[in-house]
């Protein structure tokens, strides 16, 4: 009996199981249209994040709207994708451990790779996978731009990385990933412009430096949904990694607009039902914290005002009824989570709907591809 | 290439891929003996919450150490149970919507499932359901004893939804749900003691309001890990509902002990490894917010002083270093998640371990299972 699909193409939305992560196609491809018109002209590409959907089905839709490719988190999450048929994936992140460098080496042998590096040690093991199994890989130096996480700090410490990497055949220098994950979450678009306007100076005088030695910096990339169009307009991003802009969650939705940031809409949602309603001033229902991840957030009920999700246990939510506010007991409400991407992780299939109508349910192929 | 196992039997652990979700045997094992003892001769009986492993051959353990059933949250769930072999399973939920409540029915002419009301609304559809499959069906009234989620007020509310429950064939009045969920985890332990005689109280007096009318009560059930020793002497429960007891998370870890608590120890743990360190005072790990939940708490660094960590993304974990504490690249933690539930509910399989080596690896095999 399990797993169960929550729906099949031609259902009526009101048929979706619940809970279940529903896709409103038109806002998902309006937004996909927003953001091939915000980098239109702009000499940007966007290498769209996948560590947000998980889902091949989208990865294509984003190359169909202009992307070169697509970013991945993790060697398995890239594998899931290189099956799939993309054939340009850029793992943003540090991989370590011979088993999982091996197997970073074998997908290159399969589709165009890249990886990231912050140590030296790094870039050896990649090296050495790659000779072996004859594959060549683009190696990007990660730069800490103001993110404190990952990243060997700018300036001549990314010199010393790149050039062992440009020396370290089969390995190619692909460039700098500059990402400043903390500036997308900034509330104030004066805080957001002003974090990636450092970031890109610490970008700037990095790749000069490394350009000064000789060695040429064939790209520079990061941003995400929250920062993107200032890096877009920075003169020294040429690729932007956007992953969620194609969803909108509930706490990117919370960014206050600045002059310039494009306006997309929420497209993704947990469908719920109320299970319970035994006092007339709450209800709960039947998606709690293993149907939409809570870490930026609790989740929001869309477009019912009067009606709040106020507290997540791990299969219940409590929804605050305002007075004069009416809902049913079996009644479904649509919520927007508060973080798109651990959400998402949390389902294996996407009821995408459109007109009231299943028109598709996407396998969300990725989930759960942690390694 | 995905999914992969992250380890094979007969490996060291050192050869677990990261990151990875490890059961620590010869703890778990403890632990299952320690919530036999606690019950041993006290009239009060485990049915241990199947929510909490979401894996079957957990449950069989359970029972193997005295468990009568299991509990589950959703039907989904349950049918993964009843599908490899448990036969006793009592939904700890409302099921509401037709499709579900026909589903549940149909589960109940396999196996002997329980399920709770707070509704009259729920109480016809589950009767209609079972009629039609000619199945009977457990329903307990579900009390509000003091957690503000679901269930009935104590007293005539709880009366009236037994009656009729009790007159409503083919379904079995099979007693009262009273459960106290935020009781769980109150840190001190008067806090626990004083939470739940109050919710003994109301649990004995809508009891007592039942029997009144001439109906009897079966069974009294309810209780978690943090507090069960309450309800098993409270002389009106007679079910205890643990299920986080062979895990032990961080968040259950914290509670102060009280006289006669239990001791549980930790034994689920996140196995992750540390794929940059660029700087002297941080590492980043492998577990972010889709390697371990966060909702209660950050995961804890175990057995390694000096490394604390502390802060989730979405594929990274922070770890502060203190001076004099040394980690190498690619080094391994073990980490003590915040939450257990939602934690394991991210993984397809556990990795079993017992002396440095994987003994055995379960799937998880209710994971996801939300509907």
């Amino acid at each position: 009996m399990f797993p169960l699909h929550a729906a099949r193409p031609g259902q009526p939305v009101a048929a979706i199981d619940t809970p279940a992560l529903v896709l409103d196609l038109d806002a998902f491809e309006r937004n996909l249209r927003r953001m091939a018109q915000a980098l239109q002209g702009s000499g940007v590409r966007l290498r769209a994040h996948a560590k947000s959907h998980k889902c091949p089905e989208i990865a294509r839709l984003q190359m169909a709207h202009g992307a070169v490719g697509i970013c991945c988190q993790k060697v398995s999450e890239a594998a899931v994708f290189v099956v799939a048929g993309i054939r340009d994936v850029l793992i943003t992140n540090q991989v370590v451990g011979e088993a999982k460098v091996r197997r970073l080496a074998g997908l290159a042998t399969r589709a165009r790779i890249g990886v990231l590096a912050d140590d030296p040690q790094q870039v050896r093991a990649y090296a050495a996978a790659a000779r072996a199994v004859g594959a060549e890989l683009d190696v990007y130096v990660e730069v800490d731009v103001g993110a404190g996480r990952c990243g060997v700090a700018p300036g001549e410490p990314a010199v010393q990385l790149a050039l062992l990497i440009a020396e370290s055949a089969p390995l190619r220098f692909a460039g700098l990933q500059c990402y400043h994950g903390p500036a997308q979450h900034l509330r104030q678009p004066g805080e957001r412009q002003a974090a990636i306007a450092a970031a890109s100076a610490l970008a700037r005088s990095t790749r000069d430096a490394i350009v000064a030695r000789g060695l040429p910096v064939p790209r520079i990339t990061g941003a995400g949904t929250g920062t993107f169009v200032h890096e877009r307009d920075s003169g020294v991003f040429d690729e932007i990694q956007a992953g969620s802009y194609i969803f909108l969650d509930a706490d990117y939705g919370a960014n206050q607009a600045g002059a310039g940031d494009v306006a997309f809409e929420h497209a993704l949602f947990v469908r719920t039902a109320v299970l319970s309603h035994a006092t007339p001033t709450r209800a709960v229902v039947d998606a709690g914290l293993k149907a939409s991840s809570v870490d930026s957030g609790l989740p929001r009920v869309w477009n019912r005002p009067g009606l709040r999700y106020t507290k997540a246990a791990d299969e219940h939510g409590t929804i605050a009824i305002d007075e004069g506010t009416e809902i049913a007991l079996g009644e479904t409400l649509m919520l927007v989570p508060g973080h798109c991407d651990p959400t998402v992780n949390l389902y294996d299939e996407l009821v995408c709907i459109r007109g009231g109508v299943v028109e598709a349910v996407w396998p969300i192929e990725a989930r759960g591809a942690l390694s």
